[in-house]
């Protein structure tokens, strides 16, 4: 069975990352890759920044891959995330060794709750000046992200798992959060720790190597994420998978870059990696590991991109990857 | 005049800290000091972890010295920071000379909101196993505190002013925010940059050095600050004011640590540098100075309590910044 790969490079660095991580999976692997427009640039011509179409493709394939959006990004990544089903978004974040990091130690996944919390998007505004916004956070969609969190840290490894909370002040929706995990944690017989985000995020720059799997509502999953590529030196090698029942997105965790987009010098690394994720999640481990083996070999020793410190160029390191597979 | 001073030790480390910091402020200007009670302890015995004399003692003080409360600490500094009517949670960060630090290059100062966003407390379960939480943002407190920032910046010397949003999601509400901001920053001439917090997050690990004043909505407030604790070096060097109309609280960044609690050998610095904002605060410029320089001189080659690596005891420091005083 030859599985479809839906790619939508959209704006900036996405066009050249993307491609270079198809390369790669195909070198590695027999997908049919369909592409898809979404973006800034779409925007432009047509008004919207994600074309029905694309989000359909979406919803169909069997996995999509995506680069990056400019200004638009949340109006194109919002719904793909919803397209696929996605009800967790996962975030390894960890170093690399020969690429310099403030915390070398980190060896980090955050599972982000992927559907509610600030995201739901119910906002008003009920007088002139006074805006609300409708933070929800449900039993289901906390058990399922806890569920999704304990298994993932028993397939991969990881003996500590910690639970992110402000439920101190947001009592009845992170105590909910708290509850469902609870209950999960209970049923299946998992250790984990709470932890108040606030302070969480203090403990992750002191004492990284103390955690592992962090299960975050949705927006403290995406700060604490971002917080975590300061750890490892940046953002050009996190990849992340947003997970559903039976479809999936991939994508790196850094943006458009449009400050060095079409210069071709962006670090394909986060994006092949996101292939790696996606090659997992087909059921190709054996071709994901290898290519996260090729990755992180061609980190060590082989050619680099601007933002660690080389001249090489897209190409040029996608290249070393791809012969080192 | 003599002004009346509040204090208000709490549980834990608050109940050595705080007498530290009396005798600092004791040796440098004539308060009259006033005690009252709060926090785990208090709740013990009466039920109540916040008593309305001391809620009404805060409100009607000059200033109020806190120390920290354990479990209870939402139920007692939530309703005193609304006691002394605080709009600006105002919370510096920077490393010191002789204290290992991840970066010393910070030197940060959070200008978070305090009254609003996701601490309104309005919250329900509106279905089994469904809850919500009303985010509140409006005009008049985004631009009460985009004021004091701006003039805090000016007056303290920081040319960079950043103010952090995540309003590609919470579109209505931190753009609430943005365009409050925005208006007091064009009706005084300032210049600022608008950063997304979560990548706000990962650039002030990178680049601290790039940034000086941060204006935050409440949550942001609470995370980013904390993580620059993690920049610096930890909490025991944090101070913090909570600033209203005319009064103010001044609490440390840090909690009430039971794990040293009652051994002699919390660290008062972050006591005693709120301390020196709270001179400030009352007109003792002068006075505030020489109490930073104390603490500066003492941190640097004085004697050092086990969480900066000495062995010296609470009393032995602030014995050690008295003298430099
Ligand atoms: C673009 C934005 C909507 C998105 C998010 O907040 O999830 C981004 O920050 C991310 O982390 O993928
Ligand atoms: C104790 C808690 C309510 C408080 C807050 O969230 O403001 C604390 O984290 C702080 O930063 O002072």
């Amino acid at each position: 069975m030859t599985e479809t790969v839906l790619v939508v490079p959209g704006d900036g660095i996405g066009k050249e990352v993307v491609p270079a991580a198809v390369s790669v999976l195909d070198a590695v692997a027999d997908f049919e890759f369909v592409e898809a427009e979404a973006g800034d640039h779409v925007k432009a011509e047509t008004g919207e920044a994600l074309p029905d179409e694309t989000y359909e493709r979406a919803a169909e394939a069997d996995a999509t891959l995506f680069g990056a959006a400019g200004e638009t990004a949340a109006d194109v990544i919002l719904p793909l995330r919803q397209a696929v089903g996605s009800f967790a978004n996962v975030r390894p974040a960890r170093s690399y060794p020969g690429v310099e990091a403030l915390r070398p130690e980190t060896d980090l996944v955050f599972i982000r709750e992927n559907t509610e919390g600030v995201y739901k998007g119910i906002e008003s505004e009920i007088d002139d000046g006074v805006t609300t916004l409708t933070r929800v956070i449900t039993d289901d969609a906390s058990q399922k992200i806890a569920e999704y969190g304990f298994e993932y840290a028993d397939e991969n490894g990881y003996d500590d798992v910690t639970v992110a909370h402000k439920a101190n002040v947001m009592r009845t929706t992170d105590g909910q959060f708290l509850d469902s995990v609870a209950a999960v944690a209970e049923a299946g017989g998992h250790d984990y720790e709470e932890a108040l985000m606030d302070a969480l995020a203090m403990h992750l720059l002191l004492r990284p190597e103390e955690y592992g799997v962090v299960i975050c509502p949705n927006l403290a999953g995406d700060m604490l994420s971002d917080l975590a590529a300061g750890l490892v030196g940046g953002l050009g090698l996190l990849p992340s998978a947003n997970v559903g029942e039976d479809n999936a997105l991939f994508e790196p965790v850094h943006g458009s870059a449009p400050d060095i987009a079409g210069e071709g010098v962006a670090n394909p690394a986060a994006t092949i990696l996101s292939g790696a994720m996606l090659l997992e999640h087909l059921g190709y481990g054996e071709e994901a590991a290898t290519v996260r083996s090729a990755v992180e070999s061609v980190l060590e020793s082989g050619p680099r991109t601007p933002d660690l410190g080389g001249d090489a160029s897209t190409e040029d390191v996608t290249a070393a990857i791809v012969d080192e597979l």
